[in-house]
């Protein structure tokens, strides 16, 4: 990726300080191309960002500014930072959601303390992430499924979608607490419909369709060469505002007519804002924190992964929470609210001709531009434009397509994806999220504590043991081989237990009892202390337990530990063949 | 166990009516010898119960009777309902620290309502074991480590001795929240110990411990018969009892001294108590009563299982669930609170010669015999010694010298112990509990989410692959075999993406990749997705995967699917052997 120079000293200095900002890396073979690439995937994804980032805020129930300033400081922290070429940070939809849920429990709508609560969010995720980075947690992502995302995404999908519907409408009713009264409200409130937003609406709609689906075919027809034509069409949601503004403004719809818009758009980047320090506060928002942290550094390292790959790349986990934990607190401290990498725009981003965060910080540049100059071309937009917005970048998140699939390949992971997506939409996010992990390691652990567990014979005078129900093998009733195929944990240990003794009792002949533990890999203490009682257990019934075929780790394992003694009589056999030869006569 | 009879329909009935009513079973070779026998171990444990239940309910912050209440219709029920021969049902120590822990945050000490909220939570506790009974959720134990247990067990038991020394020493303060605050209380309080209290709590000690460990020894010197001798010395809680009524009565220390006692027990057979509904209320009390339930279930299922085996029998769980469900209504509903099978008293109900639960019908007889007519040798019981009763029958259940062992066997266990029991003692038992269950299970998953992979070539002209790491052999640049040894599921999926892609990146010439299944006997949905997704990322980077040695249960999953068709180019082979040398020539 870059030269090394022959001082191994400054090797090591400079690969340490590239490690801290894989930029420089970047820079060292960047070239004027390199720089024209970027720059138009830049553009192109801020052109994407200022009305997104309105209508995201306005989803969180923040003013709009706030969308846009999340667009700037953060991806200016993210260029340096960021290990990933491609993915474009900024604000995200689901993360507008939670942020949204989150804040309106602690605060009213439209108070200091509302935007002030949104800041502090996002200080405790950029907190929670550079934490995950200290102690290694990054891993914790692990604990989601895809079961569980999937469930999740789309139930969180379709409340934002639905909870947009009521500006498309011009419907005025406040907010409703979780899904089904949002719902309720919505459906009460259709017959006061507003006639003109919703013809809005239905032109912003017509604009976005059409830039998405034909803008580029018509532009290339027009002579316009396929890079512009793809550029510009990609522009629908800025049409679509400029638009709804324009025809605000010139049929004065907001007075005339009663349209709603959302608040004048102040002018000038933002300001360094410090946050109001109260622990018993913060602590009441570390868990929407946490889990806005969790989906948003999973988002970002799923489409960074994605997007690395194709070109035989990596990103790193570990810088992505130190480059995404730094945006946060970029975020928190100029007034804005928790960003993360966007599964649509790094697409754009990549697809555009992104080769390093140079493009992340060309976007940012043009966000501050649009801040300074241009908030008067987005003069109060229409609150139905937004919805529009909203939702249209929503609906593709909606994918519950693959049930019917899941259903048949594996049971559990199709009922934790219908748990999860209804959940979300009864419980709400964070609830939703939380039964859906819960449930989906219930469901492992389910699955894990039925080991299979055959007693088996000898396969004629062979050194073979085999599953006495699948060959034809010698056995002799005073004396069983039993073959657990699984590790030994808390999970098993009672159901191992509980077999054990159901096949001993089965045998009233029995005098020696062998566990062979070649699928073994490992043994907990549960399990250790379920050995032993077994044991004892076997011992009061004239049974001998013996081990064989134990593993190099797992004999080192309990080596560290006297059941070996204690097991005496009973003893540990290198192979079967040997334990039942000397105990079996077979 | 029974005589079977020729008409198989009546078979069929009778075991129906036997699996509902086990005892059925047993009286049929019931013999005078048997009665005899389970007589004196239903009487020793009666003896045991007596002062036992009045110092558990004291300790649940509940008027004695209440715990002796406790042994009468439960134990009834179970004996008629249970499994187990020996299990000796009734309050227990650590369910009445959880009872009094969870009442006490919804009611006043000593209030009617405190009573009516203990009795409902006996009516929860009832219900969930009978619902884990209809959804076979017996198995929800099996979440419980043996490292959970034991740290919550013994911080619980510490907890439980510590709330008893201000009783011991005659202190008064009121409750504290929390182990730390009681902790506080109790030593700032210690200047104000009453010596008469602690020199009457000190003859309780005596008189238990010299039964305990001499009066055996003593008594059969004596000439007294070995049984007679063992019975006897197990009394001696209830000479604690009598000793410290009668010094109370015979000295007034009450009203002279100001020694502490318990109110009057009233007599006469419990009531049929009638619980007030209120959805919302029994709603709070779930998680407390949840935890109680498993707690309960757990410990009963634990000491019934060990019984059993010694007689080479087996305890149904699935049949303790119906008799503890229904042992707690049958408390719920007569003025006591939620039971469970203890720990010390069957282990001296067993070894006092228990045969069948006729054993624990003896015992609910002699303890509704005393509340008809013995309550007033009961009269006003000092609360010294019934915290002198709690702390020895706690003391043992103290036991966290396993630690260091645990350390050396396993540290993740160890971990595990030591926070369960910090978080015990610093945040309660139930959130104690819930994180020792939330931390055994992360740490299971972090330590499943780094399974072992091995490239690996072709051992000499052999049909053998093995690990490029230990074994001298044969690879092609352009072709890689990669052995994964673990089920494929949520946990590992990612890190297995990202080994595989790391181990991609590395090898510029690669074209094809070949997953050696050979280990992999599951994959869920989201090691399919993560399949999928690796298909495509190293197809746009020129490479083809392939699997081989998939087994025939996984390659029935993989075929409900459309995984194999999105393989092609990619196949899938019979064998490592096939694999390698039709795509690498080796």
């Amino acid at each position: 990726m870059h030269k090394q120079t022959t001082n191994g000293h400054s090797v090591a200095k400079t690969n340490r300080l590239e490690t801290l900002f894989p930029l420089l890396a970047w820079l060292k073979t960047y070239q004027r191309e390199t720089l024209i690439s970027d720059s138009i995937a830049g553009l192109i994804v801020a052109i994407m960002l200022v009305p997104q980032g309105m209508a995201y805020a306005f989803l969180a129930g923040l003013p709009p500014q706030m969308g846009l300033y999340a667009g700037i400081v953060p991806l200016f922290i993210y260029g340096l930072l960021g290990s990933s070429r491609s993915l474009a940070v900024g604000p995200v939809a689901i993360a507008s959601l939670m942020v949204g849920e989150a804040v309106s429990q602690h605060a009213q709508a439209g108070t200091e303390l509302y935007l002030a609560t949104a800041m502090v969010l996002a200080l405790l995720v950029g907190i929670i992430l550079l934490l995950m980075y200290l102690l290694r947690l990054g891993s914790l992502v692990n604990f989601l499924s895809h079961s569980v995302i999937t469930g999740f995404t789309s139930a969180a999908a379709l409340m934002i979608a639905v909870s947009q519907i009521k500006y498309v409408l011009g419907l005025e009713f406040p907010r409703g607490h979780g899904f089904p009264e949002t719902l309720g409200n919505l459906i009460g409130h259709i017959p006061q419909t507003s006639l003109i937003t919703l013809m809005l609406a239905l032109s912003a709609f017509a604009v976005m369709w059409f830039s998405k689906n034909h803008l580029a075919t018509v532009l290339a027809k027009l002579g316009c060469s396929g890079l512009l034509a793809g550029s510009i069409a990609k522009a629908g949601p800025m049409f679509a505002i400029v638009l709804g503004v324009a025809l605000v403004e010139l049929f004065q719809l907001d007075q005339a007519y009663g349209v709603s818009v959302v608040g004048d758009i102040p002018a000038g980047l933002p300001a360094f804002h410090l946050l109001p320090v109260d622990l018993s506060w913060w602590q009441s928002l570390l868990p929407a924190a946490l889990l806005i942290a969790l989906v948003g550094f999973l988002e970002s390292v799923s489409v960074g992964t994605a997007l690395a790959s194709k070109r035989r790349e990596r990103i790193k986990p570990d810088r992505e929470l130190v480059a995404l934990g730094f945006a946060n607190l970029g975020a928190a401290f100029t007034g804005a609210y928790p960003v993360a990498g966007g599964f649509g725009r790094s697409m754009v981003n990549d697809a555009s001709g992104a080769q390093t965060t140079v493009a992340s910080l060309i976007t940012a540049t043009g966000l501050a531009l649009t801040v300074l100059f241009f908030t008067p071309w987005f003069y109060s937009p229409p609150k139905a434009v937004l919805g529009v917005i909203v939702i249209m970048a929503v609906l593709p998140l909606i994918d519950l397509s693959g049930i019917k699939s899941t259903w048949r390949f594996n049971r559990a992971d199709a009922l934790t994806l219908i748990v999860t997506f209804a959940m979300v939409l009864i419980a709400g996010v964070e609830i939703g999220l939380l039964s859906g992990v819960a449930l989906s390691i219930a469901l492992l652990l389910q699955r894990n504590s039925h080991p299979h567990i055959a007693i088996v014979g000898r396969v004629g005078d062979s050194e073979h043991f085999r599953n006495i129900k699948r060959f034809d093998v010698k056995t002799n009733p005073c004396c069983l081989g039993l073959r657990i195929d699984e590790n030994l944990y808390f999970a098993n240990t009672r159901y191992i237990e509980d077999e054990v003794m159901a096949v001993v009792a089965e045998q009233p002949q029995l005098q020696h009892l062998v566990i062979i533990c070649s699928a073994i890999s490992f043994i907990d203490a549960s399990a250790l202390e379920t050995l032993e009682m077994l044991k004892d257990n076997l011992q009061e019934s004239g049974v001998t337990l013996h081990l064989a075929d134990v593993k190099g780790p797992v004999m080192d394992q309990l080596k560290q530990t006297r059941f070996i003694e204690h097991l005496a009589p009973g003893q540990v056999y290198l192979s079967t063949h040997e334990a039942m030869r000397d105990l079996c006569d077979l």
